[in-house]
């Protein structure tokens, strides 16, 4: 799932150049990474990618190995409850047994090996069983940004592996509330990861999203008919209703497991999280390019080889020096950045730096 | 007088573009907007621009009008002693008799006609009289930021405008002094403005700054005997010692008088003084270039077309981008730059944006 408007790491990331295509974290842009951290769990040659129709090229380029007819371009964005939906149907058609994983591709994961272990222990129990099989994220500290999932009955192992039925999904907490879940200790991260049959997938939709089954039947006789995907979804997409596959679907399904992740996992949502990936100075400081400080400390502090960006007497700070944008915002204002940006797209030249 | 090394106002201004050659506040470079308020008071033919012999060529072409004869090149810095010096030795050489005005090169005044009057008046006085004239400026506000003089007995009018004995020099003052100098009502601002006749001048630096002094002697000899200026101030300046004005010389002498400057005056020493000369947003924000601001206030923020600035959620700021080098730093500590540039000057290609 590459989709992404570009705009929680602006001004590096832009409408034509969502976080999925930036390597925000590491060498290689995210989907890349998040292509390459499946090793030989899910071969490139049977991985999909979803993203807009404006991203195909770019999305190609960055994944090469794998094949282009798999780089699938929404002609527009319809939220993942449509995304899931397509993935099922596409992996369906393929294979009628076939089992899926909707992975988010801009995620941030050091421990490939142990998520590959998870993923394939997610993979078995999914495919043995009715459940959609998420990946919840033991957390390691009481984070307010993520929604939490609360596991319930245990379900037995798969591949040496204890796994759980899902008893709620819950939205992001406030502090006191995510320091007790973290307490309790039967709350994990949702990672926005599952795992399932795409015949489950299908049910799913069909019982708690029907107008999203609605139109992927369409899609599906339209291609049987030999019309070309891209027109399908074209034809069709406009009419899908734009919701998330959490409310459109996993709140409300009785069959969600999941396994506790042992890997690390960060979604990296928005500019301060960088810090958490990157080397930080004795005063807690992150740069990159050229970048001279003093008495500055706990910033994030990005520019471009060539261009100074000097701090006098900061702290906690945001500087994202980019060719044509800058960005200067306290590390707590990051999440409004969506404001700004509409300040920006108010401006009469604004969409040229959107 | 055009000196300074590019420093306050970086990155704006550096080392190769100080103050004095940029439009800081108006539209022409601050030294040209100097020879322009003298208007016929002293005409460009009469001027003398002393500056760094790495700026003469940028000089001459921001003052076409003057006689490119008439900027001179100082090899190196000495401080303002050695500029006075030698503005009175080039003056009396002209003519024996000759009264010169030594004005800074960088500040800006508003109301050129109030200047022009103040000006005449102090040709006046100091042309009848073996008095060094200040242009002292009435206070209109307790600044901290520059010197002081107090004023002392009255010694009548010239021009029909007040002139009075200075009764001493004083360093900037802390708050509570200077409120107490707004106060007392008899305390100016010492703008670094002094009129007198060349004569004068030097037999003050002959009876105190005597190495000084015997340094213009050997330039004069060396003029005498056909030596080219530049040559002279080669061989001469590195002997000089490196002091202000007001030490080596206007502080000791008892010969000052000044008048109460009833123009406008701002030596505009750092960048938030450029707040009280740019028109304010209602948040009190001065912006200039393509700036996008959210929630931000008080803020001096100068940008470049092309290039976007957005600050998100600041107070009290000074962010300045230009082609190659962006600062950002709180208002407060704007008077640390120097600070920040050591640690420039310490980057291993830091030269290149100094």
């Amino acid at each position: 799932m590459a989709g992404g408007r570009g705009e929680r790491f602006w001004p590096m990331s832009r409408q034509a150049r969502p976080k999925h295509l930036l390597p925000i974290v590491g060498e290689r842009p995210m989907v890349a990474q998040t292509i390459e951290r499946l090793g030989q769990s899910v071969p490139p040659s049977q991985v999909f990618i979803l993203t807009n129709h404006e991203h195909v090229a770019a999305v190609q380029a960055a994944c090469p190995e794998v094949p282009s007819a798999q780089i699938v371009g929404e002609p527009m964005g319809r939220d993942t409850a449509a995304v899931g939906a397509l993935a099922a149907l596409l992996v369906r058609r393929k294979d009628p047994q076939g089992v899926l994983a909707l992975l988010p591709a801009d995620a941030a994961i050091h421990d490939n090996k142990g998520f590959q272990a998870v993923l394939e222990a997610a993979f078995a129990a999914a495919a043995g069983s009715e459940s959609i099989v998420t990946i919840g994220v033991k957390p390691t500290h009481p984070a307010t940004g993520y929604g939490y999932l609360r596991r319930g009955a245990a379900l037995g192992e798969s591949c040496g592996r204890p796994w759980y039925r899902v008893e709620k999904f819950v939205e992001k907490p406030d502090q006191a509330t995510a320091e007790r879940y973290l307490a309790e200790g039967v709350y994990l991260w949702n990672a926005g990861m599952f795992v399932m049959r795409a015949d489950v997938m299908e049910a799913a939709f069909r019982a708690h999203a029907p107008a999203i089954a609605a139109g992927m039947d369409k899609i599906s006789t339209a291609l049987d008919g030999g019309v070309p995907l891209a027109q399908c979804l074209a034809e069709m997409y406009p009419a899908l209703p734009k919701i998330s596959l959490d409310y459109a679907v996993m709140e409300k399904v009785a069959n969600v497991a999941t396994f506790e992740a042992a890997f690390d996992w960060d979604d990296v949502g928005e500019w301060p999280a960088l810090a958490r990936h990157l080397p930080r100075d004795a005063a807690g400081n992150v740069t990159r390019g050229d970048v001279v400080l003093h008495e500055a400390k706990d910033s994030i502090v990005l520019g471009e080889p060539g261009h100074l960006v000097a701090l006098l007497g900061m702290e906690d700070m945001v500087v994202v020096h980019t060719k044509d944008a800058t960005l200067i915002c306290p590390k707590h204002r990051a999440q409004d950045l969506k404001k700004l940006l509409l300040n920006v797209a108010a401006k009469p030249t604004g969409q040229i730096w959107l």
